[in-house]
């Protein structure tokens, strides 16, 4: 069973619009070696798994396939925050971009040269489940053999296609809020690597330096160092809100990736960040809700502002 | 950011193994109205929601999207299940089904002539990404464009095409372990039919006689009846760690479904089960770990078992 | 512009629900070499015509196009008759097949054995866009290259292709429903390889006696035979209600097949016949009105009774 | 049965070629929620109807899926119309763009910067059966419960997402080619919705306030202010060539769009405009016919004149 | 640049007609680990390949790439066998097998129950480039991440899944043909899988104990034990026809698979049999000469006799 | 059996990267009618023949077949070179190219806004499985029906369709590398049109004056004139290498192309140019071999190569 708090499990940083490197993250959310994978992935692999005495490796699978979901929470807010309000970056700034059609303007003129046509035409500026070059997230990629070394191996082989990937996006763009996410999410695909890599040395294998992969000095890239710094790479969090992981028996010990720490997993989860909600677009009539709806909305919450105070207990903010 | 514990949200009935049931259930898991459907596309529509003001809806569709992993993790353990151990099932009962090949055997005789191949080929006896038809779960089946009347619109009538859907399934077999999971998804999707009617009609639409769709008395299919008597049609969970949802705003009052119930939101969420794990299958190379490995494993276990408990504080047992 | 009439194209000759013959249909409709694939292949090489001087060549293609919805309409339909009330006929007559669901009893358990399952799963017993080993029907599949020649061979091998398909099928199964449409898709495939065939004469190839492709004798068939005897391989309507179409300058002479016939264009259309509605299947939820739906819809119709007839002219039944 | 004439159902007006607008229109074409869709979308739930005693349900479907067919061969020839010549805009005008690769010239250079590169390659400056980022059209968005309530509400949604997206597309181009379908379609689309959600009305459901989804002002838009001025979204044509549609017994009354315009379906069809061929493309070698080819054809024409004229009796004009 | 000889790679040892086999080795041939998948993936990952000092690594993946396209002829054919005739076996022996059609028979009854329909309908008792469960081969499989590493990891799983899934399909059925095929496959997999392992060796990976994946005594299958009694899991051969393969500086010394043998690369390519061509299927229309066709191919052919023989050298059996 | 040469079929002109013309040449590779297509749909065509007495026209097929694998390896090079570099040539020189992300900068920034961005992030600067929108090749394209005279109708279709787009390449693009590979195919594909045109002429067809299609003056492209001169369009190797091809039963005689030539068939192969292997992209991370990596690769050849040379006999360099 899974809960979920209000919070992204790593902040945004704000800025700029930028179509053409939302597109590029579309590949981390909904591509083939994306955060939709990896969440799926571990998912089936956790319900099909096979063997009482291998808990610890399901657990292991389980904890990080709990993580991705709130990855792909955190890339897909990333690429929606660089579409919101980008009509206006077109370089043809257009007057009306809040009154859609007003006078037969053409506020969403970019969207023919810009990016995916799909983020304006078929969703509002938003996220969408599919890769980079536009093919929608298939099933048939989810890799679950049974077999717990192919499905460990293979694993590894997709955090590190994963990493090598967005280790490619931040060569392509210098946006800001697109490299804070991206930077974020290549430091914690090098940790799930180590764990997977762990896993199989504890199954008879021995990485000697072949680790981590790709062999890249990411302390070349200034907002990735930073996290290396915290030694983020090196700690997995179990997710776990009642504290039966045995994630713990295998991500331990010295990092495969040689770069001398010591492997941790002794935190339940990050402290993370409040979420918040985009503004509205009105030439996407996006939420599209006129003055009487909105009246409705108001005139509802009103009513049954008593009623709901009763039954929720006032919640204290999350630090 | 998402939390998981190790329960299942509702209890699978043991009962034998039944490989076409297990197929059928692949629609509600897979399918294009299943539960890996409706999870992304409340996810979705979560990161991509526009307007502060309307936050109730947003919370609400966050909430039910929370609860649909749970129902992913639900069905596809309950289609593992009825996999589990089949081919002793196939009216040829061969001795060596734990000895793979020994002999020449052919343990997996049965894929050829029952349910989907790839559950006995690609995975090993366990729940697929895919529809009861063998299709791969597709991303342009996500709808979400932005417009809030007309994502509640969509969500309205998926829910009730799965529900649909599941009182077909239901009518396909009777094996209990398929059936205890069908029944409990027909009530929720009900619960969550209920949601997003309610929504629209505080949008301004009256409902009047036209729900719930399909219109079906649910009441002749008896594990459907246990569970209306206990009104778990007209209850919605949070989900929620901290207590900031305001889908309570919406979920109240009579139901729409014209049952003379009221809707209630003030739990967190259901008690569930223990989640157990399954055994292994020789046959199928899983988990595929010989008499060294798992010597490797025990090994690891017992040396770190004194660190582990260091970390980790003695949990009790989840009521 | 395109217009209907409520009639079918062809007979459909009553006979025994049959799931797996309906199956094997699908292919003729919703294949890679299926009605919906000639239907928008033509669609298509129509509306992108080029050579104001081609005319005759773009109605010959129209014309085909047009009666390729009604093969479209004839051959769903035919599917949709074979699955009706097919529960019934499992082996296993269960009584409650009205009554969905009551007692806990398995109306559709057919489903997990023969033919598609989402014949009754996805749909209520009726067809589906795609072909006999379920797969959709894809865009992908149209051609038109815009060069004339080259989508005058693609027209004659697809025609070609599906009377062999059609062949094939004939020979998998001797339902008489399954047949009556067969065969005359069959004769009709033929009319059509005969018109691209005689196209392409017209610009400098000599079939000799290469045609038909397949070289079958379709008299061997005993239902195609009837109708080539009627010489329907030899005729070709327009089904152009202001008489503009010059397909008739293409359309004629000896037949390319060889046969001694002379190609024939001079109808409009067949007579068809008149087209009637499924009954209710309540085990599908189909249509799915209770009670109270159904005295709404009656009381509708006697209200609207007076205007409706002031505003339609009552028609003579066609002939 | 189907019957065609060749008039368009609406003027396109004539304007600049345009490949980022022909794009665009791509999505109303061949997207999930275009022409395309809606057209075999109502064909199947025509088709597979159960329950004769719903008639006119079944002939308002049957009706509007007519008029789709007619709508997709309006926007695939708006599209072929923008796409027409459109080498000659690409700010390189090339000298020899009718003389296909003389002396190593490009004229097709246009293709790799603009637009969808299949227009200018796979077909020869066409309409292709895509959506606008390139995906073909797929038999599985067919939405075919057989639930009359589900099927109407599906169409409604359907109908209301066809034209937000198409709002979306105003939005992006003023190309006035594309325009004029574009709004032709908005309203025809807005006409659509007052059907499926009049449809509702008579099973239980009351829109109040809801309607039209998106709630947008259309009048802002100059060229769908015009249509709406005529009625045009509230008029439903039969298509219907017997006189046999009951769909007036559900298409009266005030419109549920709440613009106090009453619903009218005493009309057959509208007038339409005659359809024209489109010249010649060299530098696509279409229709490719050499110097020889056309003399054969010119020859054919002269022989049969007489022959044909004796078929076919004079038609007039359509006015 | 490639060459091909009219021998297959492995003998096919004759046995009875199978369809449910020949679907099961479907998937070793299109299915996402089958061989067209290996062959193709080697094949990029030849072209595109970076480092010319890492030559070696490309000639190794260049020389088993090749070997895959002829184990796509093996497996293809042994379909194909396995198909051929298999209308004969369907327990209702149909007397006009070989005149399709003729007073109504049904002769391909078979195709409605067994195996893939398309088998019998699309095909003429041929292979399928689909998987066994009907899904087309998809482009999107094919792995290049232009990273050594990485590619090396991908391929060792490949091979491993592949030898996983026919360990499988082994245990599903006794049929000798599909058994001889299978069994062959098995051990040139594990030769790849030692292959790509070895590869690793030398880039710093320590296999130890953890090889061959999936972990299984072959020796258990009988057809599988003489083939290793052979060595053949430890040999690999260059397909080179000039020598200039490097691969052998990596396939050499201990293997990785702890069998106690060493890797050998010392042969250009096995001796192989000579391929057969399958007989005629006149139920299939295949190939469809009628006897006119049969007289112009035997005149043609008795006629060029003296001119081909002048052409080309007579050429001894292959040993 | 298959057999490989380390020589590419035709040279591959040196020149400029351009990665938008890199892109339409992969309509060439993964399109529809492309080599992969070509390549597969012959190899099928082949294993699955049926017809002893009909050798000429498989050995014909299989033939083809073979050389279209040396095609895939030309056009998948040729694509490879042509991205090879190209991020220099974006108009925004960065200095770091080889130092992946040193100091935030963004050498692979070109991936943005030019050609297809898998390209740069998924491949690394090479040839994908791909058509020029994105699309991954279909397994579902693979045309083999069994019926001889269908299979060679459309294979005269598809050749005639792979030049028509093969000319459109050539109109998009005067980039040297690329025009060099497609003008090749482009007389390469006509030969292959001469060869199943001539197969259907002994089948009883007379093509005229119809063929080539498309009807195009290919003298008017430079580069391909050049080949025409020397006659490449009227020649066929056999690829066999023992000499047992009956294929030249069928390629003699006037060529259908009505360009006065002769069909020749008496040579096994085109002496090909030596192929080389591209350079090292370390933005790119390929091969990601570090020093260490290096190291060991060095180390491991030194100490092998006395091995190897007792193994492998001192070959002389391919003429």
């Amino acid at each position: 069973m899974f809960f979920h708090v209000q919070r992204l499990i790593n902040e945004i940083v704000p800025g700029e619009p930028d179509p053409a490197a939302a597109n590029a993250l579309q590949e981390g959310l909904g591509g083939q070696f994306g955060e939709m994978r990896t969440m799926m992935q571990y998912l089936f692999q956790s319900m099909n798994f096979r063997g009482p005495s291998a808990k610890p490796y399901r657990d292991l699978i389980q904890g990080i396939g709990t993580e991705e979901i709130s990855h792909v929470e955190l890339i897909g807010t990333t690429i929606s925050r660089l579409l919101d309000g980008s009509p206006e970056y077109s370089g043809k700034p257009t007057d009306p971009v809040d009154k859609p059609g007003a006078g037969g303007a053409t506020p969403l003129n970019i969207a023919l040269s810009e990016s995916n046509i799909h983020h304006y035409l078929v969703g509002a500026q938003g996220a969408l489940p599919v890769d980079a070059a536009g093919n929608p997230w298939n099933g048939s990629w989810v890799y679950n053999s049974g077999n717990l070394v192919l499905d460990l191996l293979y694993n590894l082989m997709l955090e590190s296609t994963g990493r090598l990937q967005k280790c490619r996006i931040y060569e392509m763009t210098d946006n800001v809020t697109a490299r804070s996410t991206v930077a974020y999410l290549i430091v914690r695909d090098q940790a799930h690597e180590n764990a997977y890599a762990k896993a199989l040395e504890t199954l008879g294998v021995n990485w000697k330096t072949a680790l981590p992969i790709p062999k890249t000095n990411a302390e070349k890239f200034p907002e990735v160092k930073k996290l290396l710094d915290l030694g983020l790479q090196s700690k997995q969090y179990t997710f776990d809100l009642t504290g039966q992981s045995e994630a713990g028996k295998i991500f331990q010990g010295l990092s495969p990736s040689n770069d001398g720490t010591e492997l941790i997993a002794n935190e339940q989860a990050p402290a993370g960040v409040p979420s918040t909600i985009a503004p509205e677009r009105f030439e996407e009539f996006s939420p599209g809700l006129d003055t009487d709806l909105l009246a409705l909305i108001q005139a509802t919450a009103e009513m049954e502002l008593a009623d709901i105070e009763a039954l929720f207990a006032p919640v204290p903010p999350t630090k």
